[in-house]
């Protein structure tokens, strides 16, 4: 991963791919997302090597994407996803609806978004700029019921 | 870049991920859709070695994300992005706006998609999913006017 190499392009694309863009960094935002927070949760999860995850973390630290947190009254520490975490939602999405749409699973959807209110679908779309308000941020709840890490 | 290793989960993202999560992809992805579409002007502007993108390229053409052909009268081969490779458009937005939030340009925005009826600037959001014919595919025009690749 040319990090520094994206990071020269004056494209907004390469540049979160230079801070995103590393394996397995998308996965661990996914993993952060969904509540598996523990060190040990991710590894296993991931089936990666300590050292390579340690190395993600530390990255994902610095970038902003996760602030290492030791809960009170706990010895281990998790792995909090930040604002700017959360915020790559929309690109996880873009990322399991071109899936579902060109490898999808034989047993259907995995990965579902629904509005906290009414638990109606959602899907991402292209909507004009001024109607973004009205589509209100934080309102989806993410179900990652029979996606199987 | 583990592909088989990202594709052994049953999860969307990292089946998304397994196909286009290589290095460079996605921004040959860009090239493709945004009209670079000769081996030479995508390796000019990519600044990565000939034997890597070829390489890149043939995984592509194998995923259905490219078809390379020769023009009538041309000696050179295009890479032409498939409608596989033109759905990654929304994952490459969503990246784009993470960046322009998150680590923005001091000049300002530099992607810009707008409606093409009208020339209204359009964003991502997770809309209801039953309204998502209101807001037809393919009517947006995408500007890549001020990235610098």
């Amino acid at each position: 991963m040319s990090q520094k190499n994206y990071l020269r392009h004056n494209c907004p694309i390469a540049q979160t791919l230079g801070v995103v863009g590393g394996q397995w960094t998308l996965l661990i935002a996914r993993n952060l997302i969904n509540g598996i927070n523990k060190f040990d949760g991710i590894q296993k999860n991931l089936n990666i090597s300590r050292n390579l995850l340690t190395q993600r973390l530390k990255y994902m630290e610095l970038s902003g994407l996760t602030k290492k947190t030791i809960p009170d009254g706990k010895r281990r520490a998790i792995y909090l996803p930040t604002k700017k975490c959360f915020d790559l939602t929309n690109t996880l999405l873009a990322l399991s609806e071109w899936s579902e749409k060109w490898i999808p699973d034989p047993s259907g959807p995995r990965i579902y978004v629904s509005k906290k209110t009414n638990g109606k679908p959602l899907k991402l779309a292209l909507i004009p700029a001024e109607k973004l308000e009205s589509y209100g941020e934080n309102e989806f709840q993410l179900d990652f019921g029979t996606a199987k890490f």
